[in-house]
């Protein structure tokens, strides 16, 4: 199970024809009404990119009205696939927010508590007509289940070849009283991932069309909910990178329905930090599933850099190494072509002295203190970390306390076939 | 005729055994003796990568050297394909400065009077013993005419499947006094390719392996050379992307003879304008040729940005636009999905009100004012425009006086082909 493992939750998918294929493609997830609102909360973040999908612009608005205390938590949220609503001006937003409405109608709730998601071909009319036909089907078949779940998972994929899904739960005992708090989700990813998703807080820190849909029953605010889920996704769905061209629709939305009962969770708490742990691992699961089902991935591998002068000169570094065709090939052909590596990290911007850097594949170092291991190259277990599902590098950059990590995919021939050929 | 199409320059090719293929890899490009020292300036522009070979690490010491007054115009350039000599550490200094000792005896100059450069796989030591034993064979042909210079282009040639040269020329009229102005240059460049150039006089600005040796019987001195030259890789190098991984290696090295005779070129002067204008046209030849042959490129495309706040703004979105792999794959297709240029272009980290953008491929409009043209989708002209050898994107993105061009190539299957299977 996963968006209706949490108590409180009810989910379905169904297809309204928007994808040419005729496979599902329109999506609900619905909280249950009549919960306690001090503890049924709702976060938001989304692309960092200055062109921004219409549904990311509404829930932005709706994001804003929360966390000012004029909206009350929204109580669902409307994906489809197959039409990201992007690039279509004002006449996007007013279809965004006329499937809202719709859907609020059938909930029983105000137009301003359904939340709208869109993936798919950028620039085209979202079909309304299509979309509003199919929502009173998609309502009734609300429900709770492995049935429900999956349904709505496959209703949100695009190019990806699985659906995607994870959940999580742990016990705890706050105030003498013992509780069980279930976290559910499902997600989509497949091309046009490098997420730098926004801060509400803060300015852009970390961009793709990923999507995910976060739902437990775990009673808290939306203001801790939303710094939660920041944390959350710097440390997953930030550090995954397909093609490194952050896409203009990149969503992650929680919804809490309180239902696990007890004392709201606040920041500063154990609990908040246990919470918070749950969340962040359960979204670098569904992290790891979308760089696997990169667009014609074969083969992952995770590049992690310490000894740089912060964590972000490593983040820095680990992006370009994440993001270089050389690299992505070399892993492709099992190549142990180091230097690309060492130089991608060069091109971050960040200065550090190569007598200080040292770079192990698989645990065997192939560059030690600015200079090749000439005899690595032949060494058997380099040959095996090459051609390993997941390839594991390693760069020293100096001895400061700066360190990240990253996860890319290798660059295939099918990448080109599956984008050369998308819309047409 | 390229590099000996100026008076005072002599040049050629040999085969060292260091290409495993048994081709052409060791170059050799020399100023005639004898020249006013005033009229003879050198320039060298390199990688702004944190990771540089040891020849551009020795290329820099030069250039400090030069253009402080304590060392001499270099008379030579020594250039190596086939192994780069990167990420070797001190051994790698003292490798390529070995090299330039060893032809400057045999140029008759004292060994700062060489520069080095070399390009090919990154962290194997420089086969100096084979690089010494070939160069009184390489000295003793060094020669004028097509014949030398076709043996000096072929030997600097990596993957490139054509070897590149240009040459530029015109008559002027200084003080009364009439001459003739050569420039003349060879080059490398296929993959590794996105040159962000760095000054010698400010931070970096804008880089690839990308080589190239431009000589000119011009009288100009060092630091008016030096000028005149970062000003024409701005314009040319700097604006074509193959794969968005700026090399180790990257270089840029201009020879004056000053042979043409008569008032020295200097900055602030008609003169130095019309000089630096055919500079610059002729390094934006050779940068086309570049990106032409860009590792499996097929086809080309340009994307003009304007509007924006400055051409900085500018020039960063152009930078996402011709290295996002999705906008690649769509021209290698044929595939006007113009929502992945848009998205690039706001990635760049430069806000812009979409409904003020526009974008037109070939002097078709597609998104008008942040929304959609749906007609011109079925306009044959669209069709035609992305079948074109270089597709014409012009992307308007506000009302601001900032503009810029780059020049990027599609990816196809032969570049990932090309790219995994490059060291083993």
């Amino acid at each position: 199970m996963a968006v209706t493992f949490p108590l409180g939750f009810t989910a379905s998918g169904a297809t309204a024809g928007i994808k040419p294929s005729g496979k599902p493609d329109l999506c609900l997830i619905a909280r249950d009404g009549g919960t306690d609102g001090g503890a049924t909360g709702c976060a938001m973040v989304f692309t960092a990119n200055a062109v921004t999908g219409a549904p990311v612009i509404v829930g932005k608005k709706r994001r804003a009205a929360v966390l000012a205390g004029t909206l009350a938590t929204p109580r669902a949220v409307l994906i489809n696939a197959g039409n990201s609503n992007a690039a279509t001006g004002q006449q996007g937003v007013a279809d965004a927010e006329a499937c809202c409405a719709a859907t609020a109608s059938l909930l029983g709730c105000g137009p301003d508590g359904v939340v709208p998601s869109s993936t798919g071909v950028i620039g085209r009319p979202l079909p309304v007509g299509k979309i509003i036909a199919a929502l009173p089907g998609l309502a009734a078949s609300l429900g709770r289940g492995e049935a429900a779940d999956a349904a709505a998972a496959a209703a949100i994929m695009t190019t990806d070849t699985v659906p995607k899904s994870a959940r999580a739960e742990y016990r705890e005992t706050v105030g003498g009283v013992s509780r069980t708090i279930r976290i559910g989700a499902i997600a989509k990813g497949s091309g046009m991932i490098a997420p730098r998703l926004e801060s509400a807080f803060a300015p852009p820190a970390a961009s793709a069309t990923m999507l995910a849909f976060v739902t437990t029953d775990a009673p808290i605010a939306s203001m801790d909910l939303q710094r939660a889920t920041e944390t959350a996704c710097s440390g997953s769905f930030d550090r995954v990178n397909v093609d490194n061209h952050p896409s203009c629709s990149d969503t992650v939305i929680v919804l809490a329905s309180g239902a696990a009962g007890g004392t709201p969770i606040v920041h500063g708490t154990e609990a908040y930090e246990r919470f918070t742990g749950a969340l962040r691992t359960m979204c670098e699961d569904l992290a790891r599933q979308i760089i696997v089902d990169g667009e014609g991935a074969t083969r992952i591998f995770k590049i992690a850099i310490r000894g740089a002068s912060s964590d972000e000169a490593a983040r820095k570094m680990c992006a370009e190494v994440v993001s270089s065709p050389l690299v992505k090939c070399a892993i492709h052909g099992r190549d142990p072509n180091w230097g690309r590596i060492v130089t991608a990290a060069g091109n971050a911007g960040v200065w550090f002295d190569t007598s200080e850097a040292s770079l192990t594949i698989g645990g065997v170092e192939v560059y030690r203190a600015g200079v090749p291991v000439t005899e690595a190259l032949t060494d058997p277990r380099l040959k095996t970390a090459m051609a390993g599902k997941e390839v594991p590098l390693e760069l020293v950059v100096g001895r400061g306390p700066g360190a990240w990590w990253m996860l890319g995919c290798d660059l295939s021939k099918e990448y080109v076939v599956i984008n050369a050929e998308y819309t047409t």
